[in-house]
């Protein structure tokens, strides 16, 4: 099965209606408990008969129920009700023939911790745990190497801030940030971006994570739904979760989304936010095309969802340059846009930047208010400093080719090791698929004893195929020496297994 | 009425049963709906026959329910029943004679905009358009002047930062916090305030404002009720009520708390959170004395409640130190205590400390980590330099001899406009009681024509009585010829009036 699934699983209209049944009346089976977990399905051939419909049909029905979390296979001998996490949570959304999985999720209040489902996102202690160590072949940060970073100049720069702001560390910033710098933001976006932003559309928060925080407090209520990309950054989902949301998630693949997917679970699911990562998505690597970027501002103007961007590494690109942001595209304010640039200036400042339109700023200053009153201004006026230096772009010039080649040295060393993945055009991580025989978290296990981490897939597809087959490994953070070492260790030790 | 209600509210034993049950009538009457909004109540003398009580008791209970804001008095004709905001949400907390008021305050998915009590607090939005005005007398902010902050030393410890780590901008904080920080601030709390900590105790937040809303959405959920002084601190109960806590308030008095009111309130309302602020207490100035800080552990460990104890301004005194911190007092992990930097020694750094035992940390770092993983790693680095330099205490020193000149010109420029205050030990503000003709709203808009602004009372005590007849001078902003002009200026409106 795996990637190719939703297209063999689209057929034509009429068999579509019966596949659609099989998923339902099979679901429904175990929701009320007539088929328990554990418990063997009707095999392809019974039940297609008991349906009267094909028995393709019900075998892609089973397969799709598979991919769902429902039901599990065992040694070829049939299909079986999957206990948890996946039963009661991963509900039928109702979708027709897609394979959009419903984690309902709930808020802290109903005590989430006995919730099989959430314990799984609570995979994110795996996530630090993993990313605590401190390994020697460090691939599971998907955070760029210090040495990578501009170190030389901040003391200079620092001087110049206090030169021309000499009571800068004794000035609370505003609520929405300095105003030079938002100044500054608006400019480059619209120039650069083609954004068409004024100043106050822009909003300085410490790191994007804060921004996505923002956003969910603003616009989520405890049962409100949030559409999102499969496989997904953990921390977001952790972070809507926690606010009380529903979860739905829809594939990212190479060539992008299922558009019609989209807007049939935005029109029968009304999800409030649809949070994504088109750019070299994290962690995929997959890259929105640009006419699905040019459609899903208008998807969500109609059916009254707002597109959370999130756009931490668009500027690390290795080729010609990405499609506009879908930001760009949008004109009725359906769109919030975060870009970090702590991640590949200056992790130690803490710098996003938001944009998006009055009304949802007036709502994102409120929360910002309570949550600290304003970024820091000392470091918003030093971020400022460097921003407008010709720095900057010679920076990002010289970032992005120290990283492709570190990508590049990955991916040969990765050669021959018959796992597979889609070489990204940009970003800071591959997404490899390994062979069946392989699980990511038992080999996780056994290569942090060797000092080499990485991510094993299930941190962002908690209950998917994709989190039992696929696992993370970052080019950004170890050098080229080190991925050439860590991953013939990695291949050394995946063999033995 | 007034202050000295509470005393007078406070009788024997069973003339207290009595007056009790007097309250408990007319609450449940007004509760059921038998007695409707604006409808009036039965005379004293008829309701005392008719309960067979003293006519003194009824009189009481009228009084405590009018109070209350349950109740109000028309052109002496008698007590009526409280429309809104009152009715409906400053419940009978069924304490006996006491002014315990329960603000019964809803999360946001309750559509909190419908709801007048809460609309009362979003004088928040007043407060800061209060604050944003460019006034040139500034008597609303308490904050310090930026002039009185070090501005000097900044630049060359930056450059004694970037020599000692010149990977700093580059380089994430940990969740927690630098290391060598909260090395620091544990060896300081522990010498300093007796507290007995380790570094793992200790967490840099940005600002206190943060440390707020790290424990709020660490302890609250949605229903859970919150102890907090009257009047309070804003934002924070702005804070508190966002995540859906239910408010209720103590009276905070020179003297300090009612400990049996707080004991009543702990045991039967069963708080998950006592909010105060003890050391020169915003707005008002009061300092919880020595053996109320000694019993407060006692009481939150007896009851399952957890102080958080916001110690904003404990360096800023006038004359003898302070009691030491209640967490100073606490052997159970009851307490959990928050100092801001910020506010006096460096505002555009944005660095605050929060100490607590283990079980909490753990929780809080669960959060902070999701909201924004760390707070930037510069600014702890610099803060750290000058915090361990001697500049720290001759800072200090000259900071608290700087304000006391201020607070001792705002006072001498009062002298004649009789209002009444109670001088503070410490801290940033006057909290001044007008005559009963001059209502502070209305002052305020005469006052902000002229340049002057001040916080009126009800931002503190959004349906109390002190809200309608205080207001909050701050004297920490202003330097002392703005002081004197600006005092001159408001008194003499207030004689127009």
């Amino acid at each position: 099965m795996g990637k190719n699934n939703s297209e063999l699983l689209f057929p034509a209209d009429h068999a579509l209606k019966l596949y659609e049944q099989v998923i339902h009346y099979v679901t429904v089976r175990i929701d009320r408990g007539d088929w328990q977990a554990d418990t063997k399905l009707p095999s392809v051939r019974s039940l297609a008969q008991e349906l009267g419909v094909h028995r393709l049909t019900v075998f892609r029905a089973y397969q799709e129920l598979k991919q769902r979390g429902l039901v599990y296979v065992k040694d070829k001998s049939g299909y079986y009700v999957h206990a948890s996490p996946a039963t009661g949570h991963a509900k039928y959304a109702g979708y027709s023939g897609h394979s959009s999985i419903d984690l309902t999720f709930h808020s802290e209040s109903a005590h989430a911790a006995d919730d099989p489902s959430v314990s799984a996102w609570r995979g994110m202690d795996g996530l630090s745990r993993v990313q605590s160590v401190n390994a020697n072949f460090q691939f599971s940060k998907a955070l760029i190497d210090p040495s990578l970073l501009p170190n030389r100049y901040w003391g200079e720069l620092m001087m110049q801030v206090f030169e021309k702001h000499p009571k800068v560390a004794a000035t609370y910033s505003s609520v929405q940030g300095d105003s030079e710098l938002r100044d500054a933001m608006a400019q480059h976006f619209s120039v650069d971006k083609h954004f068409a932003l004024s100043p106050d559309e822009v909003l300085i928060t410490s790191g994007a994570q804060q921004a996505i925080d923002l956003i969910s407090r603003s616009l989520i209520r405890t049962g409100d739904r949030v559409l999102t990309e499969r496989p997904a950054y953990g921390p977001a989902m952790e972070i809507f979760r926690r606010q009380g949301a529903r979860l739905t998630m829809t594939d990212i693949r190479p060539e992008g989304y299922d558009m019609e997917q989209i807007e049939w679970c935005m029109k029968t699911e009304k999800p409030r936010v649809f949070y994504i990562n088109p750019t070299f998505h994290n962690p995929t690597g997959f890259t929105v095309p640009d006419e699905q970027r040019k459609r899903l501002p208008e998807l969500a103007e109609r059916y009254g969802c707002l597109i959370v961007e999130d756009d931490s590494t668009y500027d690390i690109s290795f080729g010609q340059k990405p499609p506009l942001p879908i930001f760009a595209y949008d004109i009725s304010g359906s769109v919030v846009y975060i870009r970090s640039y702590s991640k590949y200036v200056a992790p130690g400042l803490r710098i996003a930047a938001v944009t998006c339109r009055p009304q949802l700023m007036n709502s994102l200053l409120n929360v910002k208010a309570l949550v600290d009153n304003g970024s820091p201004l000392l470091n918003q006026k030093l971020f400022l400093q460097y921003f407008q230096s010709p720095r900057m772009q010679q920076h990002l010039k010289k970032l992005c080719i120290a990283l492709q080649i570190r990508k590049e040295t990955m991916e040969d060393s990765l050669r021959d090791s018959g796992w597979t993945w889609t070489s990204p055009a940009g970003g800071l991580s591959l997404w490899l698929q390994l062979p069946s025989t392989l699980k990511p978290n038992e080999l996780l296990a056994k290569c942090v004893q060797e000092s080499v981490t990485f991510v094993p897939g299930n941190v962002f597809d908690p209950i998917g195929e994709e989190g039992e087959t696929h696992v993370r490994l970052s080019y950004s953070y170890a050098n080229e020496l080190q991925i050439k070492e860590g991953i013939a260790t990695l291949l050394r030790i995946s063999r033995t297994m």
